[in-house]
């Protein structure tokens, strides 16, 4: 599957998380979560989905996370090999995450 | 529809907007988000969805924004209303927009 649902009304947690780079480290920075997402984070328990994007200006990389819980998600963070490949993100840019909850849908 | 889809491969502009506010501020921001986009954004040419998220600490309102095109997303940005009802979101928080575009979706 290569989409995933933004929906109202659920219990979904979902992980914004911005990551700041310079230009020159943006890709490396998108294949690294690849990497981690494919390895590591969707084989973890209440894992929904990872969304990578990238800023058209080069400075920034987002990750957009939807995980089952709130459980579900500190359980990944205090997973040795996700929290590995975390450290390694957070060394090739500044990480802003953000825990939060969809509160309404807008559509045409 | 209540539903809003993340999808890799297509020229979606994707507009991820964290506000920061105070968590006395939290719940004006998100009803003034759902307002703008009922009232105006929504009726703009190139709009596909609006997704509003709260922060489950309090201090964030991120608004996850698709749009056609750039040119549409630019086009918002200078119609009158919107313009205003942004203005007027930019005084009850500090906005951090990021456009950008989605590189990959993961799933279990």
């Amino acid at each position: 599957m290569t989409s995933s649902i933004i929906q109202e009304g659920t219990s979904t947690v979902t992980l914004v998380n911005v990551f700041t780079v310079e230009p020159k480290d943006q890709l490396r920075l998108v294949e690294h979560w690849q990497r981690a997402a494919e390895e590591v984070i969707r084989h973890l328990p209440g894992f929904i989905s990872a969304n990578v994007h990238r800023s058209l200006d080069g400075t920034k990389v987002i990750n957009y996370a939807q995980w089952e819980s709130q459980d579900a998600f500190d359980a990944m963070r205090h997973n040795p090999e996700a929290a590995a490949h975390l450290r390694e993100l957070g060394q090739m840019g500044t990480p802003a995450p953000v825990v939060c909850e969809v509160v309404s849908v807008h559509h045409i």
